[in-house]
């Protein structure tokens, strides 16, 4: 029985599943979750009206698990190759597993399932993957920076400010900070000055690669995008030109083609002139 | 009788509403108009000279009023057509609604009138409004997150720290801020931090999406503005080839022209010769 | 006697305040009187070597003058028409005024001469300046809404801020300051929020159009000189497109005038056989 | 005995240094290497396996010196035209120095090895590299600005503000925070105010200077890209245009040719018709 297969129990619910009707409808139930998981947030509406948002809650999950089951038994395996299926079995997963501490605020990311199902924001959310590739080499190179300023930033520093800088992890965070110019001089570099008075020379010099790499990476991506237009404005170029000087030439051998019916005209005469002269 | 009448009372003012001296004078009592709402802002003026102007004010508050209905007599339903108009309309009955209340400072906003009336600051404007749709879905994709980010925000730190994240609209300034890089660290994450020492976890995740999403925003407008670019590119291109090679094959084709000329007087001499051999 | 003259003192004077090594003296001068006025700035150095300081940087700017009294006199009224001789006058002519306050300190701008004398320098002066006409109505955009902000801001929150929104100058400070996104949250919006709940309303509406304008100049720089990019562009593919075309049309131009040849030498073949016929 | 010799010891340990597994090796290394001066951040470790941490560091550096000292042996002279080279040699070098103080944490910058070992790193901070020279004057137009404000900020505000401004330095330092935009007006200038109302008239067209220099810094960036982008394109181009046109006239040569073979035939057959009328 193979996937395609468009008779049966599986087609029927593979149609009925793809239906512009049913994709609406829990596009409509994604948005209504979402103002439920928000309404959840309120203390005061929790007391009044609790359990009804949360069995509304409850209903929809339940809809979309079995959205899921149908969608896994229509395309079994090839269910797991599109990336985006995945993303959909994720999160609605999530809210499945049991939790009743802070994890089960990650409900709210079954909201994103609004980016699988409106195409408009699929799009972008796979025109903004796509740039990822071009920039991970500068983003490896990124975490190198990171890294080795946070080792000598916590070789240098960390005994006098623990907090900042007490250990690797305190200061990749600090430096990461640093680098969003967040107070990074009257908040962290200011007062390390205080007691290691060239501590300027740590800074400065690494805001300045810091900022400079991330620009990097900011004008790959444009580049990135225009090199997509260039090579769209080649290709327009190479049609257009193929196509007008073609068109031209055309013409031209229409003529040459006149003139040789001509010559052939004029050949045929003079052979008459010859057989009328023997 | 039409929108377009020329003759008569309508088409006299419509003439003299639209005259270059008159629209001048309009910019002129605008000008001077947001001079006197500063003015207003100064206590010690309004003390001295404060009647005087509120006076003036309402002096040319009435003339834009009257300027109005004019245009309204003249165009009629074909006044609101046209967006600006509605812009005027909306900014002067602002004026009119008697409020004595802090919304009274809100007159200034005829001030705005000046883009409406200076064709180079309507231009901007409207080219800053043509950028808006192409950037929409991005913006939708912000939304979306902000929303998703926020509810966690009030689900996890909203007890806590009720001033930065007690219902959703604190959280979604709260993230807003964050995204502006304001204090991020200082301000918010290192005193949540304090509480829950795996916050960055949220915040440092939040800033990367977020500004590489704001990042993808700007470059949308760059690429949108370098395709339009790459448009009159193309067309200057198709033309240029088009004529120059026409240009040049017009000269070959008259060679072959010359050629066909020869070829057939050739031919009449043949036939000459012909009818002397017969 | 012309401007022109090459004979004469005036003539000699203007070869000698334009030759290189005169050029070269004066850069070096100009460095020289920078690190003067820079140790100027230490009082422990005035105390020792201050005389010394002085007299050196009053020996520096009495060369400097007679420099430009030599170009006056040389090039007269056209001396005025240069916007560099005239910036190089202004910065010269300050440190003659006989100040003792704070304003002895824009000697200092004496040392911006390094611009106008060394070519590289002046010519990315002159490239930024070249910038500025194409962002000038964005930039009166942008001060037209600080402008209408600051009345608002000044009319809202003008009593229980005194000191960020007392009057209108202050106003627009804060708002340069909100535009940097500089404490804007923290030490402005917050604070102001705790009195007026609603401020938010202004803040975070004034930050997204501020920084939307703010990005659209900067937006608007970068195609602008694309712009030039694009010209440049299309001038080499005319060049390119006609040279090209017109080549590969010569040879067959060249092919024509042969066949025209043999053409023409046949006819005359049939020339003869006609006169043997005869 | 030639450096590019490939018999002997020389040639041999060349090729084992070159060998893709010994390239790997020493990769992995750096990497270990990495990981293990992070560990020795940590008191905790050091404490428990701080002799092994050490020796294994001292085992592995001595690979690097191993490895530097055989290139050296094999490339001679020519080992130091080659920047990576030297780059290598001095990070290592570092190492040997001994140190016991703070500048011991500079260990760590041997990890930046890996950039010179991995091509793709490579070639991206070469990439980064290349951009350094065509902003190099703007980057010196800014550093002038930087001395002469800080040379007005040290007159001006050094005495009351000795913190901030008391010598060059200070204030080169402070100008630079207040370029980053971090805490300018509520840290710096909203104090230094309280003391000159009119510092304002500094610090504001000091930041619109700044940013627009750095905006423009940017900007050349990215042209600069385009400018090699758009090379590219005209290459292209010129190669596009030339095959495309050469081609359709190829064939237009092809069919002239064959025109004239024809008139050659009607030729031979006219010298016939003139033989046989002789």
């Amino acid at each position: 029985m193979s996937v395609a297969v468009d008779s049966g129990l599986r087609g029927r619910l593979g149609g009925f599943i793809e239906n512009r009707t049913t994709q609406r409808l829990i596009i409509a139930l994604i948005l209504i979750n979402g103002v439920i998981l928000g309404l959840e947030t309120s203390p005061a509406l929790m007391d009044q009206v609790g359990p009804w948002l949360i069995g509304a809650d409850r209903l929809i999950l339940s809809v979309f698990v079995v959205e899921i089951l149908i969608k896994l038994f229509v395309q079994r395996a090839a269910f797991f190759r599109q990336p985006w299926n995945v993303f959909d079995f994720l999160v609605v997963s999530i809210a499945l597993i049991p939790t009743s501490g802070p994890l089960a605020v990650l409900r709210i990311l079954r909201l994103l399932r609004l980016v699988s199902m409106v195409p408009k924001l699929r799009f972008i959310v796979e025109a903004l993957l796509k740039a990822v590739p071009g920039i991970l080499s500068i983003f490896g190179l990124l975490i190198l920076l990171f890294y080795v300023f946070a080792v000598i930033a916590t070789g240098l520093f960390g005994q006098q400010y623990p907090e900042w800088f007490g250990h690797l992890g305190r200061s990749m965070y600090t430096l990461f900070q640093v680098m969003t110019l967040e107070s990074w001089s009257m908040g962290i570099s200011r007062p390390v000055m205080e007691t290691f008075p060239w501590a300027w020379v740590f800074f400065v010099p690494f805001i300045l690669v810091a900022t400079f790499t991330i620009l990097n990476l900011f004008i790959a991506i444009i580049v990135n995008t225009m090199q997509t237009l260039a090579v769209e404005q080649q290709e327009f170029e190479q049609e257009t030109i193929e196509k007008v000087v073609h068109n031209e030439s055309e013409q031209l051998h229409d003529d040459l083609k006149a003139l040789h019916r001509e010559i052939s005209a004029l050949r045929a005469e003079i052979k008459q002139l010859k057989s009328g002269q023997n």
